[in-house]
């Protein structure tokens, strides 16, 4: 599962973040506007749920337009198109426009086996291009075979878990604490951090429960994951937040590492720390944290 | 994972609800007879756990009669015959006699690989028979491998998830609140998912707390359960309730139907609906509950 | 899975518990000192995290030493050694010098994959002997592979799953109610009990919060963990009394064992005790409660 993890296959995302992968529908062209003032780490022009059966034609022939539209506007953040299921009618005639449109990222959504990937993956390549591939990991047969996919080329460079297309595909119910869904989402996360990607959290689609969204983005958080699917600019801009360590947080990172290198100078490899026994892995989290900011 | 999902080769439960499976053992015939009146999804007579060893042999004998006696009470749901597990003394003396005696399903517990339900396919096929088979997943092997056991047959229709089972396999123990299960729990639900097929949830053996098994039917519900193994009619009364949607759960998923049928009219995929930003997942599942009534 | 299940093939630990798995750092010979007082079932000489890097080779040549010291010390319990990562500059040194110095157990940590094991398995063979490994888990690729390495070897015995090593791995926070790590720490103990061997449960950092500790405990052993992982002679105490069966336990486990004879004796197989519907798994159960006093 190491395969992926020589970072100069990983050029196109190397260094950035994706605290928030912020979508809007390809066929609202105020919306994807938006973009630039919401500052996601990633935004996604929509081809697929946002955009309905009658709009898809339209909103395909105007997406390299919106593109560029997007990017006068002074997008800072990544800009990526989420395009039809491998196993929809719309899939093939957006993959053939989308691989040209100066995408950074391509998402491609209810990804069931490292198949999907692949045929992306080629269409890409056959152009020259390293546009990154984000999959979106959204079905029982995704989950469970998440591992393979998440290995399967080194274009992949995130996945996406979709906790409400999940329930819809198991026949599920969702409830704001998750549950339902915790084995799904420690899965996906378990695959894409051991195949050295990163992973972006399920959505809450009460887009009005902030109190709601930060304890989700919390639970996302704690599981490793390292950004959130937003619905809303509001949300992006949470998640921008949440996503960060705090200032407690990196002060507590900077006593720890200090008190670790003063430990390690008396010959000291675990330590007694504020009530806590400390040795490698507190020390790499908190230095992760300090190296983050 | 889709060989299964013919739906052409599911015909024998095609379009039955397996809300509740009701065990009673097949040597109290007293117990077997208030089969009808209980109107379960699915009986089962039960020569495995629920028939002690000294009287597996008449149990057995018996079991073709008692079929028809309770047919002849006028059954209206499955009736099922859940024989020894395959690395038991019994299994061999059992499906010889169970594969001839007209049950709707045969269920095998404790199945540990594709193997063991495949030896039982064999044994159905042979008779040119098309019996459902119902896979009991319930130990520590058969968990880890519930993606390949649910995909090995076209005559597997279901799963049933024992976590007291489980528990007794791996030495742990069951609390109220069910977390030491949720992964395998979630497994077999996945499992069951992914191959397109039936999944029915744990018992409760708390057997006079309606309070626990209402919270236990509505958490296997929310991971996507079917139904709910039931160890009495009481239980199967409340299961065929608590996998039926509610009147409030009908409203709401009409009342979300029109207003996407509404927003698609005006070109929106994604639009906000009662705090909830609505697309493609939560229209199938509120399909989904109008299509169950 | 079942290779393993051989009890023949299994003898170094036979019998022996894992309630409590005692790490002290090796290049402090007086905190090892004191293993024989702490009455842990396995205290483990700790050349990984708890010793630095400028100790390691220090550390290194005198282990023998200091085994044969705490051993003279009276040591009851079993011996252990951790050595560093297969991954790690220290790895071939440390296997060279522990394969000869009379410890019970190799603890091997951060498997990765079974020729992680295999490796130390093979140096362990060359030698004509029958040390125990022990496979640490702890992250993201061990825990997705863990089916795997958990039948890999007949001399691996046991693993550790480490929450904060996984933590570290994949970016995540550890909070005190661990549903961040459940599946993970869920998967570790399937595959072991798949495999037929033990599971010593994760650390808990926080060394003076005895109610955290007690309750982190409860949930490993709900789980179906057989001990703890142990940083201090208060926790190992504590573990072996949390991970033995209390008085209650005993008594409840003799009362349902004379029900089920009573029952079985009037032919049912399933019967009703003390609000439960009893059959063979909680036998089972009460068995194995019984079986361990």
């Amino acid at each position: 599962m190491n395969a992926n993890k020589n970072p100069a296959a990983r050029l196109p995302l190397e260094g950035r973040m994706l605290r928030s992968l912020l979508f809007a529908p390809a066929n609202q062209a105020e919306l994807v506007l938006k973009f630039p003032r919401a500052a996601a780490d990633c935004s996604v022009l929509d081809l697929e749920d946002g955009t309905p059966p009658s709009q898809k034609d339209t909103a395909r022939k105007n997406i390299s337009d919106l593109v560029r539209q997007v990017r006068a506007l002074g997008l800072t953040g990544l800009l990526g198109i989420r395009i039809n299921a491998p196993d929809s009618a719309f899939f093939a005639d957006d993959l053939a426009e989308v691989v040209n449109c100066g995408a950074d990222a391509i998402l491609i959504p209810k990804i069931q086996k490292p198949d999907d990937v692949l045929t992306v993956a080629a269409a890409v390549e056959a152009k020259g291009l390293h546009t990154a591939l984000f999959a979106g990991i959204e079905t029982a047969a995704g989950v469970l075979r998440a591992p393979q996919i998440c290995e399967c080329s080194t274009l992949l460079q995130a996945v996406f878990f979709g906790a409400e297309d999940l329930a819809a595909d198991v026949g599920g119910r969702r409830t704001p604490e998750g549950n339902e869904v915790l084995m799904a989402r420690s899965m996906v996360l378990l695959a894409a951090k051991a195949a050295g990607i990163l992973a972006v959290d399920q959505a809450v689609v009460d887009i009005r429960n902030d109190a709601l969204f930060t304890r989700d983005c919390e639970t996302g958080r704690d599981l490793g994951y390292d950004g959130k699917t937003c619905l809303t600019p509001r949300q992006a801009a949470l998640a921008n937040q949440l996503f960060s360590p705090t200032t407690d947080e990196v002060a507590y990172a900077q006593r720890l590492v200090d008190a670790y290198e003063d430990a390690r100078a008396r010959g000291l490899g675990t330590f007694d720390f504020e009530g806590k026994m400390i040795d490698t892995p507190l020390l790499k989290r908190a230095q992760r944290i300090l190296s983050s900011v």
